[in-house]
C-alpha cells in the first residue's frame, strides 16, 4: 500500500479523502447499473475508484443480501479480490478447498467407500487458495470498498427499472425509467439519463427483457436441492469437499462452508417431467434431509439448523450478445448498454462458477467503461466486451453441461471414474485461470511468445514471487496491479542489464519517458502523473543486494505527488532462496528479456522484445 | 475462525453478538484501567474478550491517538496481535524491516559508505514479519477489536485520576476518583470502586505517584531527535533501516514507515550540561533537518513535510515493584493495584523496544486478571505479574545501556563495527522472541525439555506450519491460539501412534476428560464447555492423508455449542513437503512424543511425557 505521498494523513489508509463537498445530480450520471449482485458490485466497485466518474447502483431489493446462493470463489477471483484490496480478508473468514475425496459404491454390497482423494489445486497454479464464504459476506467486501472509495459510492435500493430508451441527448442517450418502491404507497417514477447502462439484474433481467433479447438454451430437467446445515455426523470427510455417488439413492456433493461447522449439500433429486417446474414437486427441507441422509448411508446425519435452502433445475442458456449493437451496426455504433453475470448466462451451481464469471465479466467491462468515459480510450474499446465474455460463457455453459452429466448419469464405476478424471483435469478450469481472449485490438497474437512462455498472450498474468529492490521486501509481482484501470508494463531485463545508460531497459525508459510516440505521452497525462494511463515497472535478474538503485533510469524512480516524492516501488529482483527464480518460473528469454504488456483487468495483453518501440506504439494507437 | 457453532448468524463474524441489554453500573467495576496507550489499550481488548468482567478503560486526553510516538512492532507483537485477531491488518499496512544497513565514514575522507547489510529476522525465527506502523494505527487496531467484543468496549475520555485509596469493601476495595475534564467548566469528579485497578497511564503516572513509587535510575545526558518527514533524497538506502554513523557530525537511525514514502529520522544532538533539560537546547525542525543534513553527507536530503518532530533525553529508569504489595506483604496479601509500561520503566527508543515491552506487560497481566476476577485462578497468580515483567523490564534497561552507549559513542571503526556485531546478536532480543520467563507456579523447571527442545520452558511457544486433518487445512500451530485466556495442551503423539484406544494419546485424552484430578474437571466447567480452561489439541507424526479421524479419542473431536456440533479443528498432522515438519523443526521426541502445556499469553509452561498425569494435576493444581 502507499500512501502519504501528497502529505501525511491520519487515520485508516484504506479510506480515501472524501472529494470535496460535491453536488451529484443523480438523474444525470455516467453509468447506471442495475443490480447489486457479484457483477453489479464489482462494477461499481471499479467504476467508485474514478472519483470523476458519476456512477449509481440500484437494486429492487431493500438492502444487503443476507443469507445464501453462491458460495464458491475462484483462485482467479481471489487475485481480482487484491486488486480490490479485500483478498486477506477473504481468505481469513473463508473455508479453503484443500483437497476433493470421491466416494463411490463397494462393488457387491454398495456401501460408499473413499474411492480417491486429490489436492483442489495444483502447487503453484496461484497464490490464493480456493475458498468458500457466503456471497453475502462477498457483497459486504464490495461494499465496504465502495463507501470509502474518493467517491463514497452507495447503492440505491427499492429501485424497480421499468423502463429504458435511447434518445438523440448527445452525452447522456440513455434514459432510464425507475420506480422506487415505498411501503403501502404507490411507486415514485424517477428519470435518470446515462451515458452507459449495465444489466446485472440476475435471471429475470428486466434489461435484457426491455433490449428484447432471450436466453437461448434448454432448461435441462434434472433437479437439484441445496441447503447449507449445521449437522452431526460420523462421516469423516465432512470437512473436505466431496463428491458421492452412491449405488442407488443418488448424487451428493458436499462443500464445507466457512466457520469451521457449517456444510452445503447439494442433492441430486428426480428428473422432471414435461412442463413440470421445480416447485411443482414440493421439495422442503425434510426431503432433502432424507435424501442425504440415503446417500451417505452407512454414515449418519443429523441435521441440527438449516440456515437456508433451495431448489433448481439445472439450465443451461445464454444470450447471443451482452450489448445492445446488433450484429450489423458494430460497424458504425459502439454500444451503450450492456448485460452481464446471470442476467446473460446460467448455468448450474455445482461447478462453483457461477459468482466467479459474473465478478469476471464486470471485471472485463469496468475498465474498459472507466477508459471510455475519462476519455482514455476510443468507444469501439466497448466492443470488445461483448465478444470476449459472450466466447467464455459459452465456454463455460459447454464445460457446464459436460460435469452435470456426468453427475447425474447412473452410477456406474465406468462413469464414476470418468467423471473424477474429468473432474480433476478441469481443476485449472474452475480455479477460472484457463480463460485466453482471442487476438483483438488489445489482445496481441503471441507473435513474440516465445520470450516469456509463462506469461501467455491473452490469459491472467501469473504472479511469482519477487523481492523489491528498494526495502527488500518479498512481494507478489501481480500485486502491485490494482484495480485502478491502467495499463501495465513489466520489463524483465535481459542478463547483466542493470538499468545503467546504454543497455536495453534504459533505452525503453527512455522512449517512454521522452518519445513523441510514447503511450506514456497522452493528452491526460499532461496535466497530471505521467503514468496516470500506464504504470511502467521493471524486474531485473541480479540479486537484490548487488543491483543497484544509483544509476536507475528516471522512470524506474518517479517523482510522484504534490512533493514530487520518488516511488521506490517500480523494480524488483528475483528471490534466489527455493529455487523460486521469476526468470525459470515463468519461462523468460535471459538472454534478451521481456516486455509484457498487461491490461488493467490483468490479463497479459502482448510479450514483445525490450526495444520493439515501435509495435508498443502501434498496439496502444489501436485503441487509445 | 470459528462461527455458527451455536446457530447461523448473518454479518461479521469478527462481531461479537452483543450480550443482552445490561445495565452496568460504571462506578462499579471489575478492573478499572487508567491510560490508552499500548498497555492500557492491550490490557482492554484482553479482558473485553470476557463479557462476565465489568472493565472500564479512562484517559485524560480528550480522543485517540493521531500522529507520532512508537512505531516499531517486534515480531513477538506481532504473535500476540495474531491472537488479538489483527496481524493482517498490520502486516497489510506496515513498513516490513527486511534488512538492515550500516553506513559508516571512509577511513581517510570521511564521506559515508555502506559498510553492512544483513538480514533483520532470521529465517524461521516467527512466521512474522518485523513491521514499523505508527502507533496510532496499532491503537485503532485494538479500539476496533474491543469495540467488535461481546463487552462493546469503548474508552471514557477526558478522564484524569486524582486519588486511589483502599478500602475495607470485601469485593471492590479500591476506591478511584477520577475528574471528568469539561471545557470551561469546573471538572466533576467521580467515584468509581473497582477490584482491581491498573496505571498504564505513562511515564507521568498519576497510578504510581499515588502508590508511592519513584523510577530509580540515572536520566542519561544524550539529547537526540526524532521526526517523521516526507523527503526527497540520493540517499539510495532511504528505504531500509540504516545505522549511520558520520566521521564528525554525529550519528542517525533511519527507519522507513509505512504507505512507501515516510522515514523516520532519529538524530544525535548535544549532550546535556548539569542540570540542563531537553527543552532548555531550543531544538526545532530546522535544527533537526540541518543536523541530519549534515550526518548524510555527501548525499541530499530535501525535507517536504515534518509530519511529527520530538527531541528527548535517553534515560533508563525502572520502579522495583510493578504492584502495591510491599516485598514483606506478599506472603499475607494478593496485589490490587498494577502499573505497567512506561509507568514502570522508561528507555530509548532506538531500539525499537518501548511499544513491544509495554504490551507484553499487560498481555501477561491480562489472563491473570481475568483468571482470578473469574474464578479459574487463585489470587495469588497476580503476584507472578510484577515479578516476571520487572525482571524483563531490567533485562531491557541493561540492553537498551549497552546500545545507547554504543550508538553515541564518538565513532571510531573498531566501535562502530563491535555497534554492528551486537545489534546483530541482538537481533533475537528485539524481535521479542527470548524473553524466557524463571520458574514460579506457572512455569516448569525444564525437568523433561529433553522432550521437546523446540519449546524452550518459560519462552514464546514457537509456532510451526502444520496440516489440518479434518480439511487438510496448512495451518500455524500456535494461530490456534486466541486470547480467550485458556490454557493449551498440545500433544505431540509418540511414533506410530494413530490415536487408537490404549496409545499414549488416547490414554492422555481418556485421563483428561474422565478423570477427576484432570484439569479439566474444574467447577466453573461444570456448566458450560468442558475445555473453557484448557483447550487441548493433538499433532500426530503420520501424513494426513493416512491418518484416520474414526477412531479419534472423544476429546480430539469434541461436541461444542448448543446443538452438541464435533470441533474438527483439534487434530494435526506435520508438512511433509519443503522440510517443514514439525517433529524435525522443534526437535521432538520421536520415539515418545510430548506433552506441551502453554500459557494464555503464549508462553510455554512445561514439556512432560505424555503419561505423566500426575505432574500435570499437580501443575494446574499449584495456582487454578
Amino acid at each position: 500500500m502507499q500512501y502519504h505521498q501528497n502529505g501525511f494523513r491520519t487515520g485508516d489508509p484504506r479510506i480515501e479523502p472524501a472529494l470535496a463537498e460535491r453536488h451529484i445530480d443523480k438523474g444525470v450520471v455516467d453509468v447506471l447499473i442495475v443490480g447489486c449482485g457479484p457483477a453489479g458490485l464489482t462494477l461499481a466497485t471499479q467504476l467508485s475508484a474514478f472519483p470523476d466518474i458519476i456512477t449509481r447502483i440500484v437494486d429492487r431489493k431493500s438492502g444487503p443480501l443476507q443469507v445464501g446462493q453462491a458460495d464458491g470463489i475462484a483462485c482467479r477471483s481471489m487475485e481480482m479480490f487484491e486488486a480490490f484490496g479485500f483478498a486477506e480478508k477473504v481468505a481469513r473468514e473463508a473455508y479453503w478447498v484443500n483437497e476433493t475425496t470421491f466416494w463411490r459404491p463397494v462393488e457387491g454390497h454398495g456401501d460408499i467407500v473413499r474411492a480417491d482423494r486429490i489436492q483442489d489445486v495444483e502447487d503453484g497454479l496461484s497464490e490464493f487458495p480456493h475458498t468458500i464464504l457466503s456471497q453475502a459476506r462477498v457483497h459486504d467486501f464490495y461494499l465496504e470498498t465502495m463507501r470509502n472509495s474518493a467517491s463514497r459510492l452507495v447503492p440505491d435500493y427499492d429501485r424497480k427499472l421499468v423502463d429504458l430508451t435511447i434518445t438523440d441527448d448527445p452525452h447522456h442517450p440513455v434514459t432510464a425509467t425507475l420506480e422506487q418502491l415505498r411501503d403501502g404507497e404507490e411507486p415514485a417514477k424517477e428519470q435518470v439519463k446515462a451515458r452507459y447502462v449495465v444489466g446485472c439484474d440476475g435471471a429475470h433481467s428486466a434489461v435484457r427483457h426491455l433490449l428484447g433479447y432471450d436466453l437461448q438454451g434448454e432448461a435441462a430437467r434434472q433437479l437439484w436441492g441445496v441447503m447449507d446445515v449445521l449437522a452431526v455426523t460420523d462421516f469423516p470427510d465432512i470437512r473436505l469437499k466431496c463428491a458421492l455417488q452412491s449405488a442407488s439413492a443418488g448424487s451428493l456433493l458436499i462443500i464445507p462452508r466457512e466457520g469451521g461447522f457449517m456444510v452445503r449439500l447439494y442433492i441430486e433429486l428426480d428428473e422432471l417431467v414435461g412442463d413440470e417446474r421445480a416447485s411443482d414437486r414440493n421439495v422442503s427441507e425434510q426431503v432433502l434431509i432424507e435424501k442425504a441422509q440415503s446417500i451417505l448411508r452407512p454414515y449418519t446425519l443429523s441435521v441440527k439448523e438449516v440456515a437456508w435452502w433451495s431448489a433448481y433445475e439445472i439450465g443451461q442458456r445464454i444470450c447471443d450478445s451482452f450489448d445492445d449493437v446488433p450484429e450489423a451496426e458494430k460497424q458504425t455504433r459502439s454500444p451503450r448498454i450492456f448485460i452481464a453475470g446471470d442476467a446473460c448466462h446460467t448455468h448450474s451451481p455445482k461447478a462453483g462458477q457461477g459468482m466467479n464469471v459474473s465478478m469476471a465479466d464486470t471485471f472485463n467491462l469496468g475498465w474498459k467503461l472507466a477508459s471510455v468515459v475519462r476519455g482514455h480510450a476510443q468507444p469501439k474499446l466497448l466492443q470488445t466486451y461483448s465478444s470476449e465474455r459472450q466466447a467464455k460463457a459459452r465456454e463455460l455453459i459447454d464445460f457446464d453441461k459436460d460435469m452435470a452429466r456426468l453427475f447425474s448419469t447412473r452410477q456406474e464405476t465406468s462413469v464414476a471414474a470418468e467423471f473424477q478424471r474429468y473432474f480433476a483435469k478441469h481443476a485449472r478450469y474452475t480455479a477460472g485461470v484457463e480463460t485466453r481472449y482471442d487476438p483483438s485490438i488489445i489482445t496481441g497474437s503471441g507473435q513474440y511468445q516465445d520470450l516469456a512462455q509463462g506469461f501467455q498472450t491473452g490469459m491472467r498474468f501469473h504472479s511469482a514471487p519477487v523481492i523489491r529492490l528498494a526495502d527488500a521486501k518479498p512481494v507478489h509481482l501481480a500485486h502491485t496491479i490494482k484495480a485502478d484501470g491502467r495499463w501495465r508494463l513489466f520489463a524483465f531485463a535481459g542478463e547483466g542489464d542493470a538499468g545503467e545508460p546504454g543497455g536495453a531497459i534504459s533505452g525503453l525508459m527512455e522512449f517512454l519517458l521522452n518519445n513523441p510516440v510514447s503511450p506514456l505521452r497522452r493528452p491526460e497525462t499532461e496535466n497530471e502523473d505521467v503514468e496516470a494511463f500506464l504504470d511502467v515497472r521493471a524486474v531485473f535478474q541480479q540479486h537484490h543486494r548487488t543491483l543497484s538503485l544509483t544509476y536507475m533510469p528516471e522512470l524506474l524512480l518517479p517523482e510522484t505527488g504534490r512533493y514530487g516524492l520518488i516511488d521506490y516501488e517500480k523494480i524488483f529482483c528475483p528471490v534466489v532462496k527455493n529455487d523460486h527464480d521469476i526468470f525459470d518460473l515463468r519461462s523468460i528469454n535471459r538472454r534478451s528479456g521481456a516486455l509484457v504488456i498487461v491490461r488493467p483487468d490483468q490479463y497479459v495483453a502482448h510479450v514483445l522484445p525490450l526495444d520493439a518501440t515501435h509495435e508498443l506504439s502501434e498496439f496502444f494507437l489501436g485503441f487509445a
